[in-house]
């Protein structure tokens, strides 16, 4: 078993990631340290340097996860500032810029940065799922933009999903995925039997 | 005299603090110092970040200058985000999400931090200045959001006034007005003779 510290105050997003943890027995904790964002376009960054910061607190081994929406015809605004913009001009604001608007393609990106004693750098995983944005909100599940987005291949948004469901396809899932697949491969290496 | 470097990329607001420099006999020097920006709501955090970083890397007296549109109606979006929703929704996309709003209230500001050898600490200065969203954008001058802002006792947006006369009351030119009015006060203090 390897335990994960989770340094984020979303509980969504921790009740999300307990979930994939599950799935492949890592055990996820949440922590609620405070956080020092960097204010880059770049998701990779901001988890990057969140990872680093947390780490320096905590010293044990710990993940952070940043997570966008990049909507096309917008530039791909929010992106890295979704979580701002979802509290300030919210889902409602963001329908209000794609009234009218015919290309409605989007994705969800995530970032989950590792960083652990034993290793010498701080390590990334990423995932993207690829969908458009609905016309109005759908559903009560999830956080954030979840109601509007309805991923490739489903008739659903993410609200409309279970957990389970939403997980097998997110990109939360898809990163959490990749870093399970590299703590398999990886664990004798930076010795994770003594992560627990 | 006293030198100051300027740690920014943008070509409207290098023009704009060298003028107000001018004023008060102030040298406003541009530099192209790569930045690392803290990602907060707060304009007073994010430059007091820059500045510390900007002075580790130089060593010598400098300001940097963050400034933030707050939109009333739009829980002050895009605030501390502003050029990043510049470059993406940009004016139009502000536009949009104010159609059929009534409260167009919004508010300017700006934070100069200050950092010098002989200074124990960052200083910050701030300047605000109220307005209207304009219905649609007018002028050419300035930068930004300059083009539907209309500040508080005037008819002209931000784009529409010469520099001098947007300088006089505009949110970096009360922001700047305080730097001076501390310098002239402080310098002894500072041994700002030194800073030439």
């Amino acid at each position: 078993m390897v335990r994960l510290y989770l340094a984020s105050r979303n509980p969504g997003k921790v009740s999300e990631l307990r979930k994939l943890g599950s799935y492949f027995g890592i055990e996820i904790v949440p922590l609620d340290l405070p956080k020092v964002e960097v204010q880059s376009e770049s998701l990779e960054y901001v988890s990057l340097f969140s990872a680093v910061n947390a780490f320096l607190t905590l010293r044990k081994p710990l993940i952070v996860e940043d997570s966008g929406l990049y909507i096309e015809a917008l530039n791909f605004f929010p992106g890295a500032y979704s979580s701002f913009v979802y509290r300030t001009i919210g889902i409602r604001g963001v329908l209000k810029l794609l009234e009218g608007v015919e290309n409605r393609q989007a994705y969800f990106k995530s970032v989950i940065a590792l960083a652990a004693p034993n290793l010498p750098e701080v390590k990334l995983f990423t995932g993207v799922v690829y969908g458009v944005i609905a016309t109005e909100p759908r559903g009560s599940r999830g956080f954030g933009f979840d109601p509007i987005f309805i991923p490739e291949g489903s008739a659903k948004t993410f609200a409309e999903m279970e957990e389970d469901e939403k997980n097998r396809i997110s990109h939360r899932g898809r990163a959490f995925m990749e870093l399970a697949g590299w703590l398999a491969d990886n664990c004798s290496k930076v010795m994770c039997y003594s992560w627990t």
